[in-house]
């Protein structure tokens, strides 16, 4: 109980404190070099930076320099702080990089935070951490004999309806909690790296069905003690020869509550989580997307609930950064650690196991 | 696939012929007798016969005299009709009786089905169908040998909405059904019948399970190929001595469709299905109340769909009623026969099996 409570006030702590409003705004900026220049991080998470007051864009990795040399003069960064995959290690010269921002292909984020570390640099990383449970130990253990902090980019728990969520799930507001039912999938499209085994280490379990399992995580504040998976391929079009298409999977929580999952590349199972407790429920849909998220609940008050998210994109990128930024100036611990993605990647390597096997397992 | 268009034809020509344009109405009416006066009896059936052209009350079968005389009076039925248990075989002599309506406690189902066989009358018994897989072939042989109609009060069958739900998983609406995700559940009071497991059978599986149980049947047209279940009892509040609080079972489907469901007696978990495809939705929520349901889908054409169900109680038991006395009328078999209720108890012991045994089990 003492570590729910613990947990609570700290995300309450965050839930007052946006940036704006903190009395000693930091004088020092946290210098940022952004590892691949995929869609989340143009779209998102460099949009997101110019939202907060102690994170700033110095350096840019990248093996396409002309899109290089655009985004660098879009976000004021010298050309001389490009780097491509051969001159990445060069980042260790370059004093105005305090931390990197990870958004390579899921089986890269190992490597590339290791020798980040190895840099001398903080590192964030997107998640799902790394491919593997053994990986996101290396890559713990690379961040912690450096002395370098490491972040798992899970926006969510830096995002204010989820925190209330959570808060909902704990102080009665919906009696006990009892269980939780969370999907989030699409229809992906063909060709897609995330398709293939090595980048991606699996299919939409390790991308999207991550955000069920993390949001189960936090909305018990508990571990799972078991689980139950069973996995398919259905959709004859060849897109599925090295992931899975589908996962489903149960799991029980110490405290009694169940939750039921599903995720899926085939189909747009859905996006969003359900919260049931014994007096209500609180539910987010969608709950998962840059923006334009849906909160509802019924309450046992007997208030309901049901609004539109006032979060727009790229707000949930910018209080991720606002966090790491400020763990790196304060000295502080992130609230998701690599810690954080290790225990998720254990219970994902868990549902895996139990698909092939056909079987429960404990956890 | 020649089973699944079939079904298609038969419901889509059920929907498109409400009782009230039939060109000839059947000159002769039905003739039930109400066995059990619980709140289903009084405040659905009861009423929803009313609402039919081919149906009327002729008989009662009560324990309380009072309660079955008001009733009695209230819906013309004469005094000398009135049956109290220790009298029930003796429905036999009067022949304004057609058929019964078993309302009874599940565990009585079967005694009673059988006895009114006996008696030379057809049957129309609530869900679940009996407490066993025994009980039910026993039904189903026992109005087979006295050559009267079985059905099993499977009202959404007879729902318009729920019918186009399963239309539009199989005319491409949605592209290829892939998904669905059932739930029902509530927070019982004590001291309820339901708790007891020789008049229940089990707990919200027998209960309200199984309408997930069903949806996702006939939302498929298909029956599991497997299965993988748990259950629980959490509340520690005495309630959950002799049936189970919480169940939560996967299902795959030869074509590959896989559904996840739970229901609960601890808390109202969900009332609701949605069905997923390669290119859209369908979905309703409130799905299995009496009234107030709510359908929503998303089609691949780009129509999104979100309306209120105008259907007011007791609507689905007048469609149900209907249907059987036209098919006593017409010699026709139901659409939702003894067998049908079969089917579901035995995928109801093979989910109890699997949450027992901790493991999938085959179909």
């Amino acid at each position: 109980m003492s570590t729910r409570r613990d947990f609570l006030k700290t995300t309450a702590a965050a839930t007052l404190l946006p940036s704006v409003i903190r009395a000693q705004a930091p004088a020092r900026k946290i210098g940022y070099c952004i590892v691949g220049l995929g869609r989340i991080s143009l779209n998102q998470f460099m949009p997101g930076i110019a939202g907060t007051q102690n994170s700033r864009i110095v350096a840019i990795v990248s093996g396409h320099r002309d899109k290089a040399e655009k985004t660098a003069a879009l976000y004021g960064v010298s050309t001389s702080a490009i780097y491509d995959y051969g001159h990445y290690d060069d980042i260790a010269k370059n004093p105005d990089i305090d931390a990197v921002y990870i958004a390579l292909p899921n089986g890269m984020h190992a490597e590339y935070t290791v020798r980040a570390a190895r840099a001398g640099k903080h590192v964030l990383s997107e998640k799902p951490m790394a491919n593997t449970v053994r990986e996101c130990e290396q890559m713990v253990a690379a961040c912690k004999q450096a002395q370098r902090k490491l972040m798992i980019a899970y926006r969510c728990r830096y995002q204010g309806t989820h925190l209330r969520a959570v808060q909902i799930c704990h102080d009665g507001s919906i009696g006990d909690l009892r269980f939780i039912e969370a999907t989030f999938g699409f229809n992906i499209a063909k060709g897609e790296w995330r398709l293939t085994k090595k980048l991606a280490g699996g299919g939409p379990l390790m991308d999207v069905g991550i955000y069920c399992l993390n949001a189960c995580r936090y909305l018990t504040g508990e571990e799972p003690r078991s689980l139950s998976a069973s996995s398919s391929v259905v959709s004859p079009d060849g897109r599925f020869t090295e992931v899975e298409e589908n996962v489903f999977w149960n799991m029980r929580f110490p405290s009694g509550v169940v939750a039921t999952c599903a995720t899926s590349y085939g189909s747009n199972c859905g996006n969003f989580f359900k919260a049931v407790g014994t007096k209500g429920w609180v539910q987010m849909d969608p709950a998962y997307s840059y923006d334009g998220l849906r909160f509802k609940a019924h309450l046992a008050a007997g208030l309901d609930i049901d609004t539109p998210v006032d979060d727009a994109s790229p707000k949930q990128f910018t209080r991720e950064a606002d966090h790491f930024s400020q763990c790196i100036l304060e000295n502080k611990d992130p609230r998701t650690p690599g810690e954080e993605g290790l225990r998720d990647m254990k219970l994902i390597e868990a549902i895996y196991k139990s698909a092939t096997a056909d079987k429960p397992v404990a956890v």
